[in-house]
């Protein structure tokens, strides 16, 4: 497998809103996703858009806020344990998520639950941060261009 | 202000050489810059490189893997509480760090001591987690193509 690129780093936040105000305001954050709920999850989510290395924004690594939705949601616990919220998890892409999956568990790694569509509509799973350096890591297939 | 771009997440290690094989065996990582020591922060660092958008690596955000060096290393109290690694800073990119060090002193967030010279040889500081949505944030100015 190769590493790829850097789709997101998770951001867990309590709200949303105050968030996208803070990337705004203080950060200067030029765009920023509508946020959704992704209900399997249990988060709602957002991006924000940052520019890559000659300036284009959107093209950048993207920061993804998570905002627990239910009560079942499992940024609870983190959120518990960061009650200001922050990093949470980062996410690789992959150009085949079967691929990938067959690669990790090869390697005895542990993988949370099965593979499912995330926020950007392609499959994903997630891997134990115990097994990944104290990162919990996603791995996304990249999205196809239309 | 406008959000630069992310430059680097900095993940906490208590071996660099550990990391890197991780980087390179489990993650598929092509390219790792070799560690060097920066004795003012009290840790040694070294780069993983990843790949942009279109898939050239070394032009995507990258992974700062950063490791106690000397027993006052102020990640050492980052590692005690988590003691396999993980995510310890973001950090983005701006054009000019005395205007950005004078936005966030206008916004009353805390800065943590004075600018110096980053990793990537260019004057950077941080900004005190709790001030910042629960991140450690170091911002840098833009290293000036050769």
């Amino acid at each position: 497998m190769k590493l790829g690129r850097l789709n997101h780093i998770g951001v867990a936040t309590r709200s949303i809103a105050d968030s996208v105000a803070y990337y705004r305001e203080t950060m200067g954050a030029e765009q920023v996703t509508q946020p959704f709920d992704l209900p399997a999850q249990g988060v709602k989510v957002c991006f924000v858009d940052t520019p890559d290395a000659v300036g284009e924004v959107g093209k950048g690594t993207q920061i993804e806020l998570i905002e627990p939705l239910g009560e079942d949601s499992p940024i609870r616990g983190f959120l518990a344990k960061n009650p200001a919220g922050g990093q949470h998890h980062v996410c690789y892409e992959v150009t085949d998520i079967a691929e990938a999956r067959a690669w990790f568990e090869g390697l005895g790694k542990r993988i949370l639950g099965p593979t499912r569509v995330g926020a950007h509509g392609t499959p994903i799973f997630f891997l134990h941060p115990k097994d990944m350096m104290g990162q919990l890591t996603e791995i996304m297939e990249t999205p196809r261009e239309h």
